[in-house]
């Protein structure tokens, strides 16, 4: 690989992190459904209420997902579900499994309640089967959780053949799966996967968000599940918060109800698909040596560095290929442990920008100067 | 006192909770407010941001408040506030005060984390003093939790004696002192006393919310303390919900912005004060022989009932005078343990329904109902 005389930008762009383009939020839409709902629902809306979640919110959501209403619920964000979960669910020293490399905030969370993750390694078509099998006889962990589509960070996507397999172990070994979804309905290309939740109902709480779809101040995550556990989690937010942001969730359901969500679904892949296009053809051309994956929707791509790079903001590389991050921002060194799969060493690129030239070409210019002179391979903490 | 032969209401009257009127939220105010801001700042209210709040909400407390920038943290609702202070100060075993009785949703929150709960005895003028001494001789308590104005159960306000001893008591111990402040502003008649953090600043952790002041639909709260603990604070909020409320919160900083804060304070003042009055008489007509607080603002007025009255819900009378609650909502039995003070029995009656008349009569029939007919002192589990 020839290394690149040009000047860097001087503007550092930010790869990472699974925000959305602020050119994508509708907030004209926004603005006339809060004006509506207010005038209609407004008292309730004001009002506190079951922490379940805006009753006429639940209702558009169990229509939407074609599953009965007390399967249905709802927090600010689908992060905090998972802090439910892990309330309800968790006690010191109890192993949950996770992909690896997974969504970090995901991880620091389930250490905060001292849980022992065993991490699955991902690969370019989701987990690697034979090693979670492996991991099933040797642990019986609360959960796994997935990200099916997409993958934050690494842009991988499970495919069909895995994912039966996934709900066959989770039926098999008494397994609870933990499928979170934001990135699913973003597919620029190629053919939609059945949810876990559709393969194995009884075994899989399914997690999305509006976060992706309308925007991240909407605060509205959603998950659906098992009746008793949904309502075990719901006690837990009302001790927590007593009610969700039922504002929010209004305006949520009235932008909803105005059939604003596919047109939105189909404005954002128009938004987002030339931009992956653009990612890759930029990384191809300034980074020939280093494997992307080649997503199919979703927010981020990840990169197979080659041989000898040393990773970004002065952590030492665990082994090649191994992990640079573009704005020193250590995503995806929040592995999970486990060996290492395809991707355990990635670049994790955001895409959202809407021109990937200046940044590819920073990263080549940083991929560049971390090339260990001597190739050393230095060990991690 | 007369036992009443006239039927009971047919329906129950919900005297619990901190709930505020619906007729009270100003829904025209909050539609222009929503507007307008999504106008301005509609990108910014949409994306992701600081965990510590929407920045022009808090620039907007700072001034309000008279405080530095970097002491303002936003939360959805303070409850959550709480939980935060929890995860970061608590470990199971540490010992925090409350008052007895206190708040029982600040309660759950200490439980689970597993405080050691200490309660200081309520009188009608706040904490029994002598109380909170001697027990800072036997603990080191990681806070003290108090509710200083218009007291949830009991509608006991702090005088300002009492204020500076335990403003000095914190001085003296180094005790972090917790602040929630929800009512304050709903002062219907007398002198307000000043805040504990006016009186140690550097002790105190100030919490209050829009919930009782807009609705508790916006969800937001906020706490007011020293720079390093709000920043930790901030990280804990960050790691469970990444941003709070953006939406909600820029709707109640436009709301404020537009000088809507203290007209609509008088007219809750204008709303609530009659129904104080009505409720007081209500219950001296019904209830001559219990003593209730006679609250200067907020939502609650308790009652002292008389001797051998058996607790409602089915639960035994630990002690007289003794505790009924008129809706089966165990809310004032969540005493913190403790010896009793003035108030320890109480009957927490919220008198935000219009006419207290019906509910008052019920209180009293089911007082009636319960009187123990052998006086039996039964023991609490």
């Amino acid at each position: 690989m020839t290394i690149a005389t040009a000047q860097p930008p001087t503007t550092a762009i930010n790869f990472t992190r699974g925000v959305p383009a602020n050119e994508s939020f509708p907030i004209d839409e926004v603005i006339e459904a809060a004006d509506a709902v207010l005038e209609s629902h407004g008292a309730a809306m004001l009002q506190y209420g079951p922490s379940l979640g805006f009753q006429p919110l639940r209702e558009w959501l169990a229509g939407w997902q074609g599953v009965a209403l007390d399967r249905v619920l709802t927090s600010n964000g689908s992060l905090q579900l998972i802090e439910f979960l892990c309330l309800r669910m968790l006690r010191p020293g109890d192993v949950v499994f996770t992909e690896t490399p997974s969504y970090d905030r995901t991880l620091t969370l389930l250490r905060r309640h001292g849980a022992k993750i065993v991490g699955i390694p991902l690969e370019a078509d989701g987990p690697d089967i034979a090693a979670l099998e492996d991991a099933l006889k040797s642990h019986a962990p609360k959960f796994f959780y997935t990200i099916p589509d997409f993958q934050n960070p690494a842009g991988a996507t499970c495919s069909g053949t895995k994912r039966r397999q996934i709900a066959d172990l989770a039926e098999r070994h008494g397994l609870l799966i933990v499928e979170d979804a934001p990135y699913r309905l973003l597919r620029y290309r190629g053919r939609e996967e059945p949810t876990l939740y559709e393969l194995a109902p009884e075994r899989t709480l399914h997690m999305s968000s509006f976060t992706k779809l309308i925007a991240p101040g909407v605060r509205t995550g959603f998950m659906i599940g098992e009746p008793k556990l949904i309502a075990s989690l719901a006690k837990a937010a009302e001790d927590t918060y007593i009610s969700p942001g039922y504002l929010a969730q209004g305006i949520t359901l009235e932008w909803c109800r105005r059939g604003l969500l596919l047109p939105q679904i189909e404005h954002l892949k128009r938004l987002y698909a030339p931009r992956l296009e653009a990612c890759l053809a930029s990384l191809d051309t300034y980074m020939p040596d280093a494997i992307p994956t080649r997503p199919e929707g979703g927010f981020f791509v990840s990169l197979t560095l080659p041989d000898g790079v040393l990773i970004g903001a002065d952590l030492p590389v665990p082994m090649n290929p191994v992990t640079l991050l573009v704005d020193s921002n250590p995503v995806s060194t929040e592995y999970a442990g486990g060996a290492p799969g395809l991707i355990n060493g990635v670049l994790q690129v955001n895409f959202k920008v809407p021109d990937l030239a200046p940044g590819s070409h920073q990263i080549q210019l940083q991929v560049a100067e971390r090339r260990s002179p001597a190739g050393v391979n230095l060990q991690t903490k």
